[in-house]
């Protein structure tokens, strides 16, 4: 039991420090003191090598930002407030091309012009987090007004006719369902219903709605999660009914599957479970979502999880499959250590020390001789002949923030530490809910000698923070 | 002289065998005996792992098979000729979207059903490039006129009024000429000029016009080829404005640059200074479009052409960007071997050797001794304790045809060997333009004592098979 309470909180002190590095990179190289929003082409060391804005990753931010100010008291400054309020301003002023409508871009110019528009609802599900999350900790009701329009235009996108997307209608493109649609769906029935009991019932049947079309996804005779599948709920032929994906799919114009979606669909589903109160569906996502994706998904060779695989085992097609990415690392902390959480299983909270020790693993290499790269100082050893390259697998101690994209074998493929589909939102978020469940598991150990409580039916915690917001 | 001979002889056989290889998998694997056209998504041994269509693809295939056919003796056989005509009647009845308007899909199902429309037109060139070969070979003026009325759209859509591509007109994206769209012009002008005065010459002016325009791609006072340049031909901001492509861009609706893109473009280009007997663009174009893209975009640690690159230096944007892709390889191959027919240098034929030499590489890799890993047979060190494990580069000596996507140091990441944007056209193309080139220079050779004839002001060579077409 000591052992355990010293492990999470070792655990718990490492991503507590890890949010605060993170959380000061972006406040100190994303804002865009001119405009509004945020910059997330981001090098290395912060430096901005693009400006444009990625309307996705501008609502990410906001959300970010205002949950950080409404749940952790140490990040109640006025700075993350004042600039989630001008991101929100940027996406109230600039988001939507063509308004009243509600279609919104997928990426805008630094000063809010439209550069390229995608035929997919995910832009407006990000800006209605952020506008919703900006109601939370502003109580401004333009914002919450904006946030449940653009939600019920999804709905009936999604739900009634999708015309308004501007896809063409196609007579050989198969009618297949994304995992990813449900899934955002069932996440913004969680964000609008949050201590809104009014909101919540309205959405209740959507996120039942959501669950089972996610639960769909579940295919081959329950031993592998797909991405797409056809609108009957059936398997689809060829890639893309072939499709996994472990984690999120980052370029939602490919349809393909991964390890990553799967988790972050099975914490979703995981919290759903908690708030309908179904232990069977909690055991059923554990089993599916969770230890399944993991599974499959873990690289036997060179630890990490795949991008991108094939659900009959053949080569995938997308070139980057066997990279590391961050985001199914970040997804899989937090779905294991919720599932621990949740059924007190140690197996889940051993899979999540797993994943949590490849992501921040600092590794010594040997270097070659006659290799001439740069070392850090330091590193040699005591005989005095050896050195020793330190690289990092995701974390930069040096700069901050994550990198991105490793290699197979773990080793930095890109240095930047944002782009295109790259911002401030699957790190910290990890990092905060990570920090939240690591401190309310270790406040159910104490006193030491008290035993633990059960751990399945809580309540969610009380909002320390929602005061802040009236 | 004599050992130049003999490299060169050794070359041509090696490339002649292969090309042998290669045709022999497409005619094997890839045709569809039912519906017309061709599978391309073939895994290692050529097994069809998706059945989807992608026009390009069909098109290239056509135009490859009528291309061999016509060009060499030993093709010149009715499976190939069926092939192609299956091919074009499938194109011909599914391609276009809505005739008889003449946007072409993107990718149909197998039946000819559409699934996914790109607003570009490169499809539409593709299908040009096939129907024009097929007159060739058959003789049948419907297939000519299929290709000049496209062609005419084509030209109407690139320098008219682009609005029949169907791409939203937004304010913010940025008026970029990809350097695609008048690479594929300048191709699609050689390939109907062929040894026909009069089509050659009113395709003459905008023949000149995609040289100037490809020429404008020349940025950062001649110190790099950029893939975008705004519409006046200046340097664009951002990521865009700074993308390098060494070969070529198979992720059109992606705005970046690569090595590969550059070295075609510099064949393409070579072709159009022979044609107009213009020896200062010859030069400039072997500096700029050959010398300058291999000098940076050669691997140094690795060996190998790098997909892409930036122009500042920068980390690039794309996952796969340190890769080794087959078709900036094959690509520099013609390039290089084209550049020394012309002038001779060979400082030219040297690069042409490199290029080859990584891509037929086949590595005996000392195998780690706990490591589980299939050997092959016969590879045990004569004292019996080294085991050794052949990985080859491009080429697969085993199932045919080249694997299409190595990482950065030279592993095989996919073992496909077709896919939505590989198939029979890249390896073949290279192979049979590198094998009548080197004939030709073997030829120039002979007899061995004689001097060789002046390489540069040469009439092209008389096309033994043209007869097989009239």
């Amino acid at each position: 039991m000591e052992k355990e309470r010293e492990t999470l909180q070792a655990w718990k002190e490492r991503v507590e420090h890890e949010l605060d590095v993170v959380v000061a990179f972006w406040l100190e190289h994303s804002h865009d003191q001119e405009h509004g929003g945020f910059f997330t082409c981001l090098g290395r060391d912060g430096q901005v090598y693009d400006d444009l804005k990625y309307v996705w990753l501008q609502g990410r931010q906001v959300w970010m930002y205002c949950r950080l100010y409404r749940k952790l008291e140490r990040f109640r400054r006025p700075e993350l407030l004042n600039a989630a309020k001008a991101g929100g301003e940027f996406l109230l002023r600039y988001a939507r091309v063509a308004p009243p409508a509600k279609k919104c871009a997928f990426v805008l110019t630094r000063d809010g012009r439209p550069v390229k528009v995608q035929r997919t609802i995910f832009s407006e599900c990000f800006y209605t987090m952020a506008m919703n999350e900006l109601w939370r900790v502003t109580g401004d009701a333009q914002y919450q007004s904006e946030a449940v329009e653009m939600m019920d235009q999804i709905v009936h996108w999604v739900r009634e006719d999708p015309s308004g997307l501007g896809r063409p209608q196609l007579p050989g493109a198969p009618a297949a369902e994304s995992m990813a649609v449900p899934m955002m769906l069932l996440s913004l029935v969680e964000q609008l219903g949050e201590a809104d009991d009014e909101l919540a019932g309205s959405y209740a049947e959507l996120g039942d709605w959501c669950a089972r079309r996610i639960l769909r996804h579940v295919q081959r005779g329950g031993q592998a999660v797909l991405e797409n599948v056809s609108e009957d709920g059936e398997g689809l032929s060829g890639c893309l009914g072939r499709h996994q994906n472990p984690g999120e799919d980052t370029r939602p114009t490919l349809p393909e599957p991964s390890p990553g979606h799967a988790l972050e669909a099975g914490w979703f589903l995981l919290r759903h479970a908690v708030r309908r109160g179904d232990p069977k569906l909690r055991a059923h996502v554990i089993d599916k979502f969770l230890l399944l994706p993991f599974r499959s998904g873990w690289d036997p060779d060179h630890g990490g999880l795949f991008y991108f695989q094939d659900a009959d085992g053949l080569c995938p097609t997308q070139l980057e499959w066997a990279m590391k990415l961050w985001w199914p690392h970040s997804e899989a902390m937090i779905a294991f250590l919720m599932g621990y959480s949740e059924s007190g299983d140690s197996a889940l909270l051993n899979i999540f020390y797993q994943v949590a020790e490849y992501t921040f693993r600092q590794r010594y290499l040997q270097s070659h001789p006659r290799q001439d790269s740069p070392l850090k100082q330091g590193t040699r050893s005591s005989k005095g002949i050896t050195c020793y390259k330190v690289t990092w697998q995701f974390r930069d101690p040096e700069y901050g923030e994550w990198f991105g994209y490793l290699n197979r074998e773990g080793k930095i493929a890109l240095t930047i530490k944002g782009g295109p589909f790259k911002g401030c939102f699957h790190v910290p978020r990890c990092l905060a809910m990570c920090e939240e469940m690591l401190s309310d598991l270790l406040s159910r150990l104490a006193p030491a000698s008290a035993p633990a409580p059960a751990l399945s039916a809580r309540s969610p915690p009380a909002d320390p923070a929602r005061r802040g917001a009236e």
